[in-house]
């Protein structure tokens, strides 16, 4: 922490500040400026508890420094975390780009099926659908549940696709935990702690969407969270943030990629279709996201987007995912990247 | 629904689109104006998704009419909702303000009672406490959990004073109603939607924050899963959101005040000490909270801020949290609202 | 400034960065924690320029600590800035409250005189109205110009009431200065560098509107740009920020006014008509912006709101002024103010 | 327009309303749904103010519908606005991937000549370079003016590069005309309404940059003000927007692109140099540009970033710009797009 006093603040001041860091175990570092002395405090095992300070004469201003992530860090492990599966060649963090792809909501065997043979014959190795939503209002349709995540064993079973897909609370997770290859925690539960600690004593991946408003350092955090319970799998997912701009559903903040990366060991993959909630932008991010150095990508996709019990608006048609295939599959090796599966042929814009 | 047509959409263009609408039961109701057509939808039990629309020809936008809350609106109950506590003079949402003042967390029992005596006398009605407390590192204070809640029942017996606190999980929620006089869920919570659920099987009052980015659709709909369970006591709580604004820690939105009653029958309280963060601020945006006409305050009080195990920065000195309620009971009469206790004299400020 | 090393940093990599910081003339303050270091960076009379650190060897994170405002700072002038007009009891930023109100724009000589007549009475010893509108829209009513200018003329010779009336270029500001007494600079042109500079050679006091998006540091910095061309009466105005939040058109920061009053001299009014967009938050927000200690308010008041030019829809009644005057008036004496005027009669809310 | 009644509005309010539309010259569509009745206005010329219906009994909401602009919009011209400069291959808009480089601001001669060299060899096609520099404090180095604009004018003799810089009022205006080839309208001044129609006045291209906080449509209309005064060659710039996130200095908003190209035939570019503000950023999100279909990118480049007289922190050095332009290259085809000048050998990320 750093203590920042104000221009005018005397000798007197700076000292009393100084004894009171000294008085609560720390150490005190005076450094006069040109305008103004700011005093470093270190020797901190915990946070330091500012409000102490805050109201000091001569005090102008606090600034915190710490960032308190451990487990999550580059500074504990360099090289990346490379997740793998048991029994398959997919893997998330690697050389080979991530590809997630399926419905917002499983709505029937016949559609599930029907969704995962044509983005697994695009190249997906991962299958996403939701069985229990969190949806805004308490009206809206809430997924099939367990049934639904049946389904989704059997896409497995039938497409070799590993299957990711949303728990809710610790009743929905231990059922997913059971059925799925990926446990994902939603933007909305990013910080339901108890949800994260959960998660933390599982064995299966974690998809960590981050959330709303969710700050780098929360992201970073929320990770902490689980990780600190010793399930060290988690994805980080960048999934739109909430601002001022009305052109999208969220604003897509593609730049928190290399940020992650620069910070922490852990993979990160992007949502387009939340992140823009319009179909006709979903392309063009996926491609800037693979672009930007994502580690994959997950994408919603329909039969019928216009018969989707949720979140049609942004799904796309199957052929649409394949173009979507055929554009990123162009831009992967350009940062070093492998897509899996056949080129299709090249797309035209 | 509204879809918004292009300026140079043709007659067959618009044809289509109404023909699309009435094939899927809904109502089209085509306006043709000076440079666009807008075709209104109407018919709709759930809402339309608009995915089959976006892609037509001719169509530049899609605008959603519909809100969809039901119970907390206004028109299903027109008069104010006043929540009332049995053996109680207290009650939110009626004519008295409702004060709400405690400690971020239970410490110890001595702690609860320091704070509590002062805080009841200064005019409180309830105590706020936390005995689980979601913090955004896993290794900060996490509460004395039920420990924490055996403390806040003694100060109820002892001092009078109604108990809030938070639940943040299924498990918490089970011991919280046991204890406490009023369920509080925390703004990370807000679109926990199986928290609000369990919360709505529940009998005892739910204090609901804001979440960070919530809209305040968003907000009511929170409120409408509590009630979509049957439990119709649910007191709203704004707490700041978050902006780019840096001077506090998030930004307090006393707009959202009077747009909740014009909306909802509900109460909604303000939280100056979360709202901003910094104790120098929380008196005067109290002072605003109440002359914006909010049904209460909860407020952060501590007998020693400096030791604080979190929160410290944004807690009152008992003796400012007297001048605060000197202050408020000035302002109150104003908006038509009485204060209890003893009016303390006229402060300095 | 501040440099943050990782926390695997090692000695040589701490070593070159205080060797590349004292090489650029600067002092290194070096402060090992218990898990990194930081080095403080002292004796710059610029601003350092972080480029050079950011990519050595170990660096973590820059932090910039200094605030390079200095004329707007209380550490250069500790008691408030109180602005007096020739010829007028009129003040802002003293005891009394200043009271600003009028149309959005004039319209007519009919429409400023039936306005100014209400609002005199009422309590207003400013006149606002817009003579150069700057709108979103080419195509929208930009205001009578000069013409207007004049109206105001007029006004202030009639009701005695001094003209507060926006400039948006050298040329309007050149006019404005003429006729007015009070040059506002509007919220889209808060970072017009030339405009600012301009307005600082002028001898007439500004009314300095905060940016949508504009952070306190910002907006201090602003203020610093008129004052540091010789003109010291600068008067801050909070007018909403933009945020994700859409019950209003903006969001009003009241917290600014004590976090300005903090760090600041200089006086800060409120605009509730442009911060909640919304004529029915007006009254409610006038009266929690008295009460967080703002020096004045300025209030869009119109004879006939539906007819209104621009801004109708946030514009009040003159009896709505009537009834916010009253309630304000109430409210001014708990944080030590005095409202001109006679008192209307206790209002029912 | 719409207005949105009450569930319970009777029929009397809703004829209301409709006779009030009718009453101002407008059409009334009343659409009766499964809830509540909504009632489209038309006919409107102008803008309707709805103040008038804001108040009126049984009205809940009011959403405005209709776009104001015209020139900028796809409904006006079908086909991509490209940009061509007399005597120069160079275009903007077309299929050739405009390419800006340069330093944030002049600083000499020597300094510009040797990053013009640079980046001309790499590829750029236009020379960016600030001679009047908006700065957020008075006291920052602010450009070295009409000298700058000559040294930049050389710089076009000697390299065949097209300038780009910009200008802050209607003197700098004056100038930046005479030597430029691209006028720049920078981010704070989006919407100085003066000088951009002072810029409308003139021949030059208008590079307009978003503003940090404006919606796609203010954007969009503040493009329609150049227009509007007689100069079609306008080039959009998407630079970052503020929003709460801290890890770089702006939220770059590439989901832009894609929503202008579907609304309007001007060209846009992105600036992810301040759109990061960090080194380390800037060539992934220039991939990410590319690829998601931006007519250009604008970027900073410095011979020595450390020592340069403002944002070297976010400069390029001139080996990482080769690199940069060795990548979109690659990522330029994937989107239709070329990238004039030598492809450099495969880089290794």
């Amino acid at each position: 922490m750093l203590v920042v006093m104000r221009a005018h603040a005397t000798e007197e001041q700076v000292r009393a500040v100084c004894q009171k860091i000294e008085s609560l175990g720390y150490r005190a570092h005076p450094m006069p400026g040109a305008e103004r002395t700011a005093i470093g405090v270190t020797g901190n095992r915990d946070e330091v508890e500012p409000a102490v300070f805050e109201e000091m004469p001569g005090v102008q201003e606090l600034i915190r420094v710490t960032k308190p992530y451990k487990l999550v860090s580059r500074d504990i492990k360099e090289e990346n975390t490379v997740i793998s599966f048991p029994g398959s060649d997919a893997t998330i963090g690697g050389k080979a780009l991530a590809v997630m792809a399926g419905p917002c909501a499983i709505e029937s065997r016949e559609q599930a099926f029907a969704i995962a043979e044509r983005v697994q014959r695009a190249g997906a190795q991962f299958f996403r659908g939701g069985a229990y939503k969190p949806r805004t209002s308490p009206y809206s349709f809430q997924g099939l549940e367990e049934e639904g995540l049946r389904i989704m064993a059997e896409v497995r079973d039938k497409f070799g696709l590993k299957i990711v897909t949303e728990a809710i609370d610790h009743e929905s997770l231990e059922l997913v935990e059971q059925y799925a290859d990926i446990v994902q925690i939603g933007a909305r539960n990013m910080q339901n702690f108890s949800l994260l600690k959960r998660a933390g004593r599982g064995k299966k991946p974690v998809l960590l969407k981050r959330g709303m408003s969710a700050t780098l350092d929360e992201f970073l955090m929320a990770a902490e969270y689980v990780m600190s319970e010793g399930n060290y799998k988690v994805i980080l997912c960048e999934r739109g943030v909430r601002t001022f701009a009305d052109h999208t559903r969220n604003t897509l903040d593609l730049s928190i990629v290399p940020a992650v990366q620069r910070l922490s060991h852990l993979p990160i993959v992007v949502d387009p279709s939340h992140g823009t909630g319009k179909r006709n932008k979903v392309t063009p991010l996926s491609r800037a996201a693979v672009a930007v150095g994502a580690d994959g990508l997950i994408i919603e996709v329909h039969n019928e987007p216009d018969k989707a019990l949720s979140d049609g608006m942004q799904s796309l048609y199957p052929d649409q995912f394949d173009e979507l295939m055929s554009q990123v599959r162009q831009i992967a090796p350009v940062v070093g990247r492998t897509v899996v599966g056949v080129a299709a042929p090249m797309p035209t814009l």
